[in-house]
């Protein structure tokens, strides 16, 4: 295989590298794509198109404003990935076009679930083509074209290429937990551009949490004005961000929880609530008693207005209506509601929130909008007009297809969760029991949505906990199912990552301000043992921060190394599959192993650079024990690769005491709520170098 | 010496550590005052004032809302520079404030040259007090105590002192120059909070330019629309952003740019111009031909005019006239223009200039301005009014000064030519000539601004151009002559640097969006050869680069290593001071020996690495001969580092070859418009390691 693409990293694509296999190549590396997601077909020709200051745009057939705005967006975006300051910065003359685009015909007025999002791309030596039945295709291919301009040894280029694309599922979402923490909307609106970039087509916004109401209210306005602490949107904004949005090609579902998850409801409105009150926006984290009383008339009423006053501000078809999560604890404690239980023989709290849950749906149905909710709302009678949102299970989603429910999937996409993305990208939609579904059932799985809870990101830490590993649920969402090598994954990456941060996002420049706060100090020398670090671990994983140390709350502040450490190593992804390679070459693979030994000894030693700096800082300091642990992990690594490389098998009793001992140095990382992900690579390391393990066998 | 601000680096000022000096420390490294620019007076106590999430703020005295908005945008600061969540994001009542300000009275509707900008600030274990006369005070002692805050092992802290405060200089200035290469309105704001957080006082607003003129004219809306490209300011942006600079106690001047570097007015209105037109906008770097004609009464009325409405527009007490770089060529050129000399007895061009500069300041003054402009406006007979902006020469400055004349000076704070904060922090303007004036005469001497010339700067690297080295040139404007010591500076400017970042500055983080568009990925692993290239390198120096390769218009992408590196190495700058440290100790300090080898072990091996990269992009390609350069230099300074340890001097004659050698070298990474900052420190080596050298004397 050869560098096609240079300037973009290895993975090999079988139909791209056979449809190259003739041209001419610069050097030995493979070929990358460096698109994600990956399109539906893509056959690749000879040549390139350049890509300089001469480019210019033009669109035919259909227009409409927010095609020439997506024009010059292209040409914005365009100039930051590549520096290059075009002549013309709105479209030009068809003929004298780079890249024309064709449109048929309008889409909807406001954006539904299933319009058409297919395009064409063909880039040829003289010119690129893009066609689409609607704005929406035009603006999916924009970000391919983009995607495809790429760097070479003589200047940027397209590669010549035909394209024919359309999404594998209809509903690509991403949700952000605005309620727990709020969140600026320039934060969202750079997060919109990344969903643009990776085609995502839904933006589920959760507007409503315990700790906070983040909506005004004409009609309510103690809503906002006492449960929002003054963090709220104005209508005036909500409807900046969904034009936004619209012009993005993505959909606005608003998401207001209900019974439960709803205290922040309660500050200005405690008749609303099973409780005495008063109440107080919540500041801790997890599920709480306060829950909405499903029996008094008088809620009806209120959600009634409220939901007519909400499904006029946002457009969209659909009305999530949240449901999960109600402890029952306020219902329990309410004689009133027990009567009333008895009354209309509603058997037990869960019988109590589905006649809850049909009553608000009504509501929202008399407003002309389709409601959505969490797991929960799938109860035996409920309409089959409803979707939901499966977070408890890919299961349950397979389990609502079967009764005639369509459904979107999350579980396995909670961003918040700190797993990998090859974890992420593993999840299919499809997958589980959803496989065994008929055609039938399967096209009631719309698709899925990443999940961004906010106990532990705010505006400054949030893209690196969105970004880039959203990027691969995006291609899990968009592109064949049978798009699924996590290697072919990985090598693109980081090259959608890039792409990103130019888009705007700032998922991995974030870490420098985060380091240098700590260190107190921007010096590179004096920040290299922390950087070194905090490239080396990750959070802890799930929900497990929690347990660890004192109790966090909306005022905890996210300024730790637990915070700036990205959800997914590079260093030790890197580190972890050169020893899989390594220990694949039976250990005789020289060059790796040097390679592993260099990142070891650096690991091992960097502790001790580190001490200054945790003597003089506090954040630093609390640290130091994960510092510690990785450096002293690392030296027993090393110690493994040295029996492995000087034929020295590790005897079963000290290999016990080694694990026992890595297990150990994990537990002190967790201490600072940090992770050492290299660590199942150091044991594997371990068990090669034991007496009888893989690479003990004379050589 | 002691460790009192812990996280902070090391520099000893002496009033500081005497104080310090029977307090209990932490560690053996030296004190700090993290404060850029260094308070007049300071006097530290004992003890610390915790800055934790209860912290609150207070006004009392005299209030107004530029107060309270400089509270919120403080508590907002405070919390990105610590993360902590502060429990009250508006002021407290004043029992309650951890920080206390007390104001007297209210500062000038317009703010003028001159008014008070002291203040005192008091901080005891309990609480902290700032006082001033006036908000500008204010706003002065609020950037002190942001600074004095600080990361220690036991939380965020702010020790206990007592600060008197004024500056030295009235005028303490930033130009940016919008012509060359406009720049958005969130850049200017971004900058203006960096100068805020440095005490600047003044944004100079270079408004037109040959390529551009950015200015919304009412009067005149050919100037803009067909000057400017489509980029201008409007009228209501300009307001906005002079409100901007208000609330952060900054004045803002604009500047018009009259007779030459006058091409964009052109564009609309040929009729000013000297010469006969069609003018386009100018997209070359340089002096140029076009020039107002100064012998038609129609330029004045149009300026008469014109001037009318700018007046208006900018509140502030001065208009700047430009004034600089005719050449007279299309003078030279027009008949009726030298016909007109000789009838009115102008004896060259420079008199020509002088009438009409004559005439516009007139028109200045009419409509109710101070005229400032550049060195050229200075000419026998001018209104002692004016004041002049010295760019060619500090002398310059004395001799206006002996003449009765206001100045600023300028010269030697030109951020574009990428000199070294030390140099810029050398410059005083009321050193060299001035320094011999009487009393009365040096406080004609206003101040001084840091000018950012725009040829090579776009929105994207821009702030790195500024910041941090107009910290250095701030600090020398505010604070005491006798505040100069180079190194004290540097121990500071890394601490300020990541203050200014967090501001929300970015010319720190820019760099790595910029190394990852080369490489065309965001791997830390596949960039990190080509990021250490970026850190060990800098652009040539003054206006060398217009001489390299192709000859660069405002169309050329600024997306080069030479645009990524920054103007100062930090790399080199410590490793050029570790040579000078090993040197004076005669070449015995073994573990510094021990640090240079390392560092040089790895420049010398870099090149190897990015080899690959460079094969993939034409960016990285071009650079290839400067980074090539460097390794081979850092293996000549090792193998003279090797003979200074081993005692076995170079001979005289291979000195000389490795000499030339370095120099050609050197001359190859000009090839790339980059230059090898560390070289000088090699050359020490060698030297020190020739025959007789410092280092050869047998130990």
């Amino acid at each position: 295989m050869r560098n096609l693409f240079p300037g973009k990293i290895a993975v090999f694509l079988p139909l791209l590298s056979l449809a190259f296999g003739a041209i001419s190549m610069r050097s030995q590396s493979p070929t990358v794509v460096p698109l994600m997601p990956t399109p539906a077909k893509l056959q690749a020709g000879s040549g390139f198109l350049r890509v300089d200051e001469m480019f210019g745009l033009a669109f035919t057939g259909y227009r409409e404003p927010r095609l020439e705005r997506a024009g010059r967006r292209f040409l914005e975006q365009l100039h930051r990935q590549t520096g290059l300051v075009f002549a013309s910065r709105e479209t030009v003359e068809p003929a004298k076009a780079t890249l024309l685009i064709t449109t048929d015909h309008e889409s909807k007025a406001v954006q539904e679930v299933g319009e058409d999002e297919s395009y064409t791309l063909e880039v040829t030596p003289s010119g690129a083509k893009l066609h689409a039945a609607n704005p929406l295709g035009v603006l999916r291919g924009l970000q391919t074209f983009l995607q495809w301009v790429t760097i070479t040894p003589d200047g940027f280029s397209a590669p010549v290429v035909s394209i024919q694309d359309q999404p594998r599922f209809l509903w690509r979402g991403l949700m952000i937990d605005t309620g727990r923490h709020f969140m600026p909307l320039a934060v969202l609106e750079r997060n919109l551009d990344g969903m643009e970039a990776v085609k995502l087509n839904v933006f589920h916004w959760h507007l409503s949490e315990n700790q906070g109401f983040r909506v005004e209210s004409q009609k309510y306005p103690k809503l906002h004005e006492l449960g929002s602490g003054g963090f709220y949107y104005t209508q005036e904004e909500i409807r900046g961000l969904i034009a936004y949005a619209r012009d993005r090609g993505i959909r606005v579902v608003p998401e207001f929880d209900m019974p439960g998850h709803s205290t922040a409801w309660f500050v200005g409105h405690p008749e609303l609530a099973s409780g005495t009150g008063p109440y107080q926006i919540e500041r801790k984290w997890g599920v709480f008693d306060p829950a909405m009383d499903p029996t008094n008339e008088k809620t009806y009423k209120f959600l009634n207005e409220f939901i007519a006053e909400m499904a006029k501000l946002f457009p969209d078809a659909f009305f999530h209506i949240g449901g999960d999560e109600v402890n029952g604890k306020e219902w329990d404690a309410n004689a009133g509601i027990q009567a009333y239980k008895k009354a209309h023989g509603l058997k037990d709290n869960n019988a109590l929130q589905a006649y809850f849950s049909q009553r608000v749906q009504d509501l929202v149905v008399k407003h002309g909008k389709t409601p959505i909710g969490w797991d929960e709302i799938l109860v035996p009678g409920v309409p089959k007009s409803i979707v939901i949102q499966s977070w408890r299970g890919a299961d349950s989603l397979a389990a609502a297809a079967k009764q005639g429910y369509r459904g979107i999937l999350s579980s396995g996409y909670y961003v918040d969760l700190g797993w990998s993305a090859a974890r992420h990208y593993a999840v299919d939609p499809l997958g589980g029991a959803a496989a065994n579904l008929t055609p039938e059932e399967q096209k009631l799985v719309l698709g899925g949505e990443a999940c961004m809870w906010s106990e532990y990101v705010d505006p400054e830490n949030i893209d690196s906990r969105i970004w880039p590993r959203s990027a691969a649920i995006a291609e899990r969402l968009w592109s064949p199912a049978d798009v699924r090598d996590p290697a072919a994954m990985y090598a693109r990456l980081p090259v959608i990552s890039q792409d990103l941060e130019l888009v705007g996002l700032n998922h991995l420049t974030y870490q420098r301000r985060m380091i240098e706060r700590m260190a107190g100090s921007a010096s590179t020398e004096e920040t290299a043992a922390l950087r070194s670090v905090v490239e080396a671990l990750e959070p802890v994983k799930d929900y497990t921060r929690e347990g660890i140390g004192v109790e966090p709350t909306s005022q905890t502040p996210l300024n730790r190394v637990a915070d700036a450490v990205s959800p997914e190593s590079e260093a030790s992804r890197l580190f972890s599959s050169r020893v899989d390679e390594y220990l694949a070459s039976s250990c005789k693979d020289v060059a790796k192993a040097s390679e592993l030994r260099a990142q070891l000894v650096q690991w091992a030693g960097n502790d001790a650079h580190l001490r200054a700096l945790a003597e003089r800082s506090f954040l630093v300091k609390e640290a130091s024990p994960a510092s510690s642990a990785l450096s002293q992990a690392a030296e027993v690594a090393l110690a493994a690769l040295d029996r492995i490389t000087l034929g020295v098998p590790l005897s079963p009793e000290l290999k016990k005491q080694q694990f026992d001992g890595l297990s150990a140095l994990e537990l002190q990382a967790h201490k600072a709520q940090l992770t050492i992900p290299a660590l199942p690579a150091f044991q594997k390391l371990l068990e090669a170098a034991t007496a009888g393990g893989a690479c003990t066998i004379p050589r």
